[in-house]
């Protein structure tokens, strides 16, 4: 596959889509103050950045509302108390999970709406009631996309075949995700070259979501733009669930469109990150989440591990490794 | 250039080089206990790791022996209090900087030695006092390298005149070195194609040494071992100047050879280096090595800015790119 422009160059049509109060939110439950969620996208205009997820679309029906800060529900309301009429360049994004959303319910005309895009994650056999969510809600007049989740468990043929299926719908973008930070750049490129066969055959974007279990994320966001894929996710410090993403500061210091600006989130970083650090929230690279995604599996385990303030590696990856094998 | 190996095979000709001892006591003076040293000789060779190096043939007339701890210096007979005989599998290395070794006073004969292989540490510029070193070690009897350091300052027509002349000498490999870990995996792949070829036409072995600042030592690494890259440098945590060098543990994950084994080294990390790191020993990825990374810039600001507590990454930012530019 050739090789989608130089270092030196930019590609106008790349991306970046800051999920950090997404991805973010699964390591406080969502509990980010108000001044956060605002300063953080004044920071995201500023940078250039082009989306901003909010958060969930999590049906309230199977999710307590007084158990989880406001952006694991997403109200329009709450988003429109941060944005105001969000007279920018930078778009809304949220997230709606299969089996998880009453998106009938809960996501409303476009019209009346302050989001842009609606992503849809979906495990690779949910894929039929993931292009239901994402029918409904271009035809409310959304951007959308499906997030294909632990594709690093997938086999090849499945994965052609829920290509096709939703290379055939009406879906804007279609996301690699390496839901457990288990891909070296190399299975990374492969999987990018399959997606992006796909894009060019139904005209869809392809993006990445990537994990950083192996201090990989960055190096595979930037290894598949390289290749062609154009929407790019990415957090504040990596913040996100277990060892966290693909580091907003990273990839801006890799970008070279002059609209992206680095210096906003650095300031971000010092006012923001670092306090919430100070007050024990936890994420990023250790050596639990390597563990889990050396073995390819959930990293839930890990992040019970670290909880736990354990430090029996050996034991833990010896634990893993039998559950795995055995 | 042909990719050598699939990700399920090994490749026998692979070496993994433990530098923490010498890259890490960049960090601690080389205070290091005789413990930790032992304790780490041990974990190679139960890890099946290919050499340790233990630090530096530093000269004694330039640098005060009461100023350092013993590793800055590698006296034989530090190293065999320490090693025995080593009737192991695993090699002894050293490293010899260009300009700061009284190698021909500080490096006997190796038949009474317990180095393996001598390793000459040079900028682009001082590649024949470099080559010096390198034909007095092979005379005396060791197995030789030579780490052509911040690579990523030089420009494309000095670095194929230095090849030629590293590639005409007796040298056994030679090294890229990213000191600044400024390089992305697609410059990196172009430097060892070149290094590569110079290895083919000459008969050398060639080798990668990685610097953290952008998380993508390890992937460097995985990188251009695919292409042919064989000796490969890692340090546990990855310790070592600044953000540190390409992790073991994340190393040996990768690695499919069965004689390598990650089990030690996790557990060497719950006794050492999370004692170290308690004790306020300070390394690895931060935001300001990123910034140093992404200018191409020596560490020595960031390590600085770390050690003075700073927070304050925008300011910083600014401060080294007016330093650059103007």
């Amino acid at each position: 596959m050739q090789k989608k422009g130089e270092l030196v160059s930019f590609r106008p049509d790349i991306k970046v889509v800051d999920c950090t109060i997404r991805d973010g939110g699964l390591v406080n439950n969502f509990e980010f103050t108000d001044e956060f969620v605002r300063d953080l996208y004044q920071t995201n205009i500023k940078s250039g950045l082009d989306y901003m997820e909010f958060g969930y679309k999590a049906s309230k029906d199977m999710f307590d509302v007084n158990k989880f800060g406001k952006w694991k529900f997403c109200n329009d309301q709450d988003i429109i108390d941060i944005v105001g009429d969000n007279d920018t360049d930078l778009k809304i994004s949220v997230m709606a999970d299969v089996g998880r959303t009453d998106f009938k319910r809960d996501i409303t005309d476009k019209a009346n709406s302050p989001i842009d895009l609606v992503r849809t994650a979906t495990y690779i056999n949910t894929i039929p009631a993931a292009l239901e969510i994402v029918e409904y809600c271009k035809n409310k007049g959304y951007e959308t996309s499906i997030n294909i989740m632990a594709v690093s468990k997938s086999n090849d043929s499945d994965l052609d075949d829920a290509l096709e299926l939703i290379g055939k719908s009406c879906v804007d973008t279609i996301y690699i995700v390496d839901s457990y930070g288990s891909l070296y750049p190399e299975q990374m490129r492969r999987l990018a070259a399959k997606y992006l066969e796909c894009g060019e055959k139904y005209n869809k974007k392809i993006g990445i979501h990537a994990h950083n279990n192996q201090q990989l994320a960055f190096a595979n966001t930037i290894e598949t733009l390289t290749m062609g894929v154009s929407y790019l996710d990415s957090t504040v410090s990596s913040m996100g669930r277990g060892a966290g993403n693909c580091p907003t500061e990273l990839l801006l210091g890799f970008l070279k469109n002059p609209k992206y600006n680095i210096t906003p989130v650095l300031k971000f970083i010092e006012e923001h990150i670092n306090k919430l650090k100070a007050e024990g929230v936890v994420w990023g690279y250790d050596i639990p989440y390597l563990l889990t995604g050396r073995l390819n599996q959930h990293p839930r385990d890990a992040i019970q591990f670290t909880a736990d303030k354990r430090t029996d590696y050996a034991d833990f990856f010896q634990y893993l490794y039998d559950k795995e094998a055995f």
